[in-house]
């Protein structure tokens, strides 16, 4: 019989469903997985075994009742700037440390609405900003898995669970995503609710999903927001706009593997076209920081005020640099990103997709830096719909990625061709 | 020597930050008017003297040290949706009972850095839903204060607050200000950021601020956002558009209430023209249900799935219907908002605000309706600032207020029309 833990999430859910597995078997296998990776993966900041097979019984129970779960015992990781009323909260900072929230965020509540077990809450960087915690990359314990979503991006790229809930502010879900190996999926702005999320910065935070596959994620993202997002053919190849350095320098690595990405596309057909995002979207990423910034710092007014030594030397600085900024550069940050909203459909007329780098290059070396996410801020400021997916390795054996952005709203499409590239450079 | 509780907040502010007067001196004659008060405009959730009283010592010691605090000593109500780390936070609903948040607010920590004393926990309605509090209306107990900002804007028009936060997703800060004769200000969506607030409805829900006058709201706005709120002299009368009914019929008594302010603000040298806001404004307002409830039963996942018997009927035919809706309705609605943000600043080219109504009439007889928010979701929608003025008395003898509208951005602006209308009635 097969190790119920090497099966796709989609399977695994379809064959707890039809009464084919049980959630406590695929719980238990899961749970030696963690077990024997997490000493050294360390993408848990909580994960308790007794809790996980207790959610597994009453997934095994609701199935026997008949309740349609369409994520029925798949493990998922929630990033620890996301609630759960079962489980502490301490949003990467000592400040939060023992925190138990009284109720669950309202995706974690969609996700168990779903039959989804929440394996425990994964890593984050000190309130999703810089500072890092301990997780490591799943393919070599010497350099990190990304950030800030570390401990969702490696628990996926481990293969010890099957989806991740993580948040992106700049490049916090596609970067660590393709540094692990997983598929990272930033949907739409707003797709899912905060509510119980440890918001930072209102016009840029949005929730996503990681998962091993496309189709993983897509069963997800169906099950949880009630659109559908499975995956249909496309019935042709795409025309794609290959956007290789929105308004900043990228590695002539980086540069090489988007040929190859951009070759093996032509092969399956797809017309690929540089073309460059100049004003707005360069003004807009250059205001990037202070949106960020200045409303994080207001964000964690509570923190500064109470707490400010128990910061981390680089987020105070960040913190006092976004306080002391002129408030009207908010207001310019903010319209800028509108601007660019605007022109955007505009500047990819005639495309279906985006074509352009997940990061740069393979995860760094050692893991006190979590990577540049110099090809995410533009997208997380359009509020576009973005995918990552490996495309093979680098050099020093570490997963690349390449990314599909497409227009605002255009979800379902993100991931259709973000699984039709995927075909065309492993087919 | 004077009340020091019947100074206006500007000058009790300035007082103490002076050293003429002391925070201590201050609380205790705003807690002998609470007691006073209270029994019957229960515009509490909690409230506690010892502690107002220990803020007020703290006060003292910040400005004898040197602190400026340019809103030192004054009584500020926190609308029970927004968390303070020193009192209960029950968001009007039993699930919540006995609530403590770890932390402020962001908008409640901009506060106590300028100095304000968190007077108390100020009632909502449910969820600040339909489902109303206790809270009377301070110009009568027989009516409705409105809501959901219900103790808020009764805590200001009883003169036993010199300010307080309220909320709006429909029409929760403008209508009850109105009700109860305060200024009612919901700045331009995102001035506040919602961290620590439960946020029910991500694209609707704004933070706002009440007072006894527009200089007072002013002054608060500029202590706690760093945007210079200071009212200017405007020079010039303004040119005002008028609009009677934004999609839906007012009433002939609210028709003329706005000849007769129409009337004063002619006089006083405006200009005042009728104008339709037809097409893209009414498709918005059409949906604004649409988009309200369906975040909203987002937001209570967890409460909809584990305390389901604890939501009030209403409440819980609204999560009902709004988990019902087709998901494309949300997706329909958010860009029905988009659009008519768009359309909005030429549909006003030429005028330097809109003048409409506060809310239909006085406040209505009775504490279990808390009117109807016609004459404010448009606004809220378009994510505008407005301000609510107090422009006289009706025939029941309650007050009535009229309403100010200014382009996204222009806050400053709207509080200076505000208090140019608020002059032309009264001068």
């Amino acid at each position: 019989m097969t190790d119920p833990s090497s099966l796709p999430a989609l399977q695994a859910a379809a064959s707890i469903a039809a009464g084919r597995l049980s959630a406590t078997a695929l719980a238990e296998a899961m749970l030696a997985r963690i077990a024997e990776r997490e000493p050294v993966l360390r993408a848990f900041t909580h994960h308790d075994p007794a809790l996980v097979m207790k959610q597994a019984a009453r997934v095994d129970a609701a199935v026997k009742a008949g309740a349609k779960l369409p994520l029925a015992g798949l493990f998922l990781g929630v990033k620890d700037v996301i609630d759960t009323a079962d489980q502490p909260s301490q949003y990467g900072s000592p400040i939060w440390g023992g925190h138990r929230p009284r109720s669950d965020a309202a995706c974690v509540a969609l996700a168990r609405r779903a039959g989804a077990i929440i394996a425990g809450k994964t890593v984050t960087t000190e309130f999703a900003t810089r500072f890092p915690g301990p997780t490591t990359n799943p393919h070599h314990p010497g350099h990190t898995p990304g950030g800030s979503s570390s401990g969702s991006a490696a628990g996926v790229g481990a293969g010890v669970l099957h989806l991740a809930f993580g948040t992106q502010t700049a490049g916090s879900i596609v970067r660590p995503a393709a540094y692990c190996g997983a598929v990272g999926f930033k949907p739409s702005y707003g797709v899912f609710h905060r509510a119980g999320m440890k918001v930072m910065s209102e016009s840029l935070d949005t929730i996503g999903l990681m998962g091993a596959s496309v189709a993983d994620v897509a069963l997800g993202m169906t099950a949880m927001t009630g659109f559908d997002h499975h995956l249909p053919k496309p019935g042709r190849a795409p025309r794609l706009a290959l956007v290789l350095a929105p308004g900043q320098a990228g590695t002539p690595e980086t540069a090489g593997l988007m040929e190859c990405v951009s070759e093996a596309a032509r092969k399956a057909g797809a017309t690929v076209t540089v073309i460059a995002l100049g004003a707005p979207f360069t003004d807009a990423v250059a205001l990037h920081p202070h949106v960020m910034h200045m409303e994080s710092a207001e964000a964690l007014g509570w923190e500064i005020d109470h707490a400010r030594a128990q910061l981390s030397p680089v987020l105070r600085e960040k913190m006092e640099w976004g306080l002391a900024e002129p408030r009207a550069k908010l207001a310019e940050g903010r319209a800028a990103f509108a601007a660019a909203q605007l022109a955007f459909n505009d500047a990819i007329a005639g495309y279906d997709a985006v074509l352009t780098p997940s990061a740069p290059d393979e995860a760094p070396a050692g893991t006190d830096y979590t990577g540049d996410p110099m090809f995410n801020t533009l997208w997380t400021l359009l509020h576009t719909p973005c995918v990552t997916v490996p495309v093979g390795k680098g050099p020093k054996g570490l997963p690349l990625g390449a990314q599909i952005v497409t227009r605002r709203g255009e979800d379902a499409a993100c991931l259709m061709w973000g699984e039709w590239l995927h075909g065309a450079v492993h087919g």
